[in-house]
């Protein structure tokens, strides 16, 4: 299991201000790539903090909606998803480059990653977008799901490894959805977190609003980075992950 | 002598219209990389173009100001415009790849482009951008002028060669800057314009506003591409690149 | 009924070229709020130029989404909806009562004018929108529509008077929608438009893509700026107002 | 004197947190407009609270540069100016209004403001977009300076009432100028600002970089929202004002 978080999500004057701190804490950190937030300077910055701490980057490119934060679906024909796909990724990729780095996965943000389980259009096209790419090999971040066989052989057919994640501090419906964020159970208290975290890491299943057990195939687990105990969480996982087998 | 154009400047619903008719006529295409125009679409389409017709790409990055078409200076500093620079040039190079061809140049469009003379924080900025990115070779095109052995012995030292650009409709002034456009004659008529451009092409020299004759040092030839008779002039510039010879 | 036109719709160096034409023809202009087109200048010389003719202003407003020319849906709530919408036509009342003529009507945009039909989120949140706007006393245009009655009436519990709009040069589906843009009949000939149009004023009724007969309250006709012969069609369709019992 | 604070000037996701806290203790509230800051729920939200607090609501537009937050000189001419300032100003305005409360001054705001100084085009521009302005009678704000004298005379010759302001925690020069924040010290501490704003209150001077006295005519003080002790500040302000003859 691998530890995530998304970062470069400062733009201009507002700044996202764990970066410096989480950075140290985790294994791969999605950059964003400037449509829902990351200027130019941000992002090299996150870049290069990626880089002094060795950590693997993926681009993390959203629906062209700063405003929004990339959060509120916008609809985009296939041929405008894998235009926009390859613009962003290609702007993160080059200056990941300028860095001397290389970036090796696609996650996408927001709406765009939630309407991929939601809009097979929208999956087919950023898969294609992703297979498409030809500056690098990239793999692409898909929510851990039942479904997860259905997504990676749709991958397999168009030449994209799909790599699995899940959340620590969401909870999951029976069907393996999240639990809408309107809900007022829809996001974890700290310890539930990491009684999440423990079980997915040492049984692969969660525990859903319901109740019941839920098999979540899922090679890394994702952190946020825009909470108030974001530093906090992310040790403890760290420590759960390097750790598996120790009681929380 | 070659003939450039700057195009992917269409955006969204609003396209420049000449672009596919000017493509087969040019030897170079400076393409918009979504900061003053360029859409990622338009951008696709604009790549696309310049394969099909074996024409050489380069970036045209600019301050970011759509409402502006990047033709307003914008008071940034040297980080923030390397910073912007890589993010612009990647984006079109990564996309470049992703319909396999590659960059060569970048011409910095509009207020940037004009900075470049009027302030060397700009300059040097701009040729910093180009020497470090690093995922392709990249020359830098900048003004013809009297100054050019500066210009050149400043890319010298820093590892980036630059080209040099004329205008084929616009009016000189004796110091080699372009007259104003707010000027009555900053634009010359289409017979002046392929005289121009037939003296520059057979002296290597232009008659100022004054009357004066003036020596530019000139590689490239820049046809505008949203006048009212781009493609006539094009057309003109075309044969007369071709026939340098050949009175107008 | 009247005859409108979505005008102010540059942005920029990218210009709608016939506005200074249409504006004597028509008698309701439709002006973007600077969310899908329409920047400070655009906006300003439409507002004069309606001045000038004695033409009705109402504001246009859009999802934020200049890229997408306002024509893709954004999932917005309600509040969001309410808020964007008030800043829109607070933006464009402003700036009519600066040259001293007054608006009277809101014609939602695009996407955002056909999620009101799909949509009664949306409906409402507009309704909400235009009920609650203080400055000026406004009118909402939405779509002829055989459920005309049900959007009366909630206009009515709302508060806010309903118009009625059709077009000219669209094919209806027999439940009263437009037939979608990505058919082939979706958008009439120049010569059907004119059939259509006639019958619409004199019989208030089309007939729709499956030749039956559909009865549409209209109380104004939308004539596109964007097409071709925009010109030719708004004169052809002003002399057909202005002269119900002539023959096309 | 008065006290007054830059608000409203979150966007989207990202928040600027102290709104709430500080809306209580000023008397002035200058409200962004949505071109450097403040999308329209922020801008609502920001309205709401000063209409809560009782608190005076002026307009604060900026040149349109959300990632440079409006401090970076954009080279508008004239009728750009006044024009995005007219939709600006409207667009707060026709907000505030459907709030059920009224705006009396307009505050340029970062690099339009520092601009309206440097460049009279800028200064004259500004004046003429608010003596324009039709909606509503609005005062300006700018920079408590030497030459109030003959900005209140240009004022005065197009119908524009200014207000002048001083700024608590920013050293000036002996020009009457702010210190550049590039300079260390630019910004006052804690004790120094407080000691600044005892002398301007009690004296109508402050002691600039170099020792000297300088008379400052200034009605406003501002408060800087954003910094690590907003709040401490603005409170011993506030104090300070309500009591002008209390040591420090």
């Amino acid at each position: 299991m691998k530890l995530n978080c998304d970062l470069g999500e400062s733009f201009g004057a507002w700044r996202m201000p764990v970066e410096e701190a989480i950075m140290p804490i985790i294994d791969q950190a999605n950059i964003a790539c400037g449509f829902h937030a990351g200027d130019p300077l941000a992002i090299q910055q996150a870049l290069r903090l990626a880089k002094l701490h060795n950590v693997e980057v993926g681009a993390h490119p959203a629906y062209p909606d700063l405003q929004g934060f990339g959060r509120r679906s916008l609809a985009m024909n296939a041929e405008e998803i894998i235009a926009m796909l390859h613009y962003q990724i290609s702007a993160l990729h080059g200056m990941a480059v300028c860095e001397e780095i290389a970036i090796s996965f696609v996650k996408p943000h927001g709406a765009l990653y939630n309407d991929m389980l939601r809009l097979p259009l929208v999956r087919h096209a950023v898969m294609d977008a992703v297979a498409n790419f030809k500056g690098a090999n990239l793999e692409l971040v898909m929510p851990a799901h039942p479904d997860f066989n259905l997504f990676q052989k749709e991958g397999l057919d168009k030449g994209v490894t799909i790599r699995f994640e899940a959340f620590a501090d969401r909870c999951y419906t029976d069907q393996g959805a999240l639990v809408s964020r309107r809900e007022k159970h829809a996001v974890l208290s700290f310890e539930k977190a990491l009684q999440q975290s423990k079980k997915l890491i040492q049984e692969g299943c969660v525990i859903t609003e319901s109740g019941n057990s839920l098999l979540l195939h899922a090679e890394t687990l994702c952190v946020h980075g825009d909470t108030h105990d974001a530093i906090k969480m992310a040790q403890a996982l760290r420590h759960l992950i390097d750790n598996p087998d120790t009681a929380v």
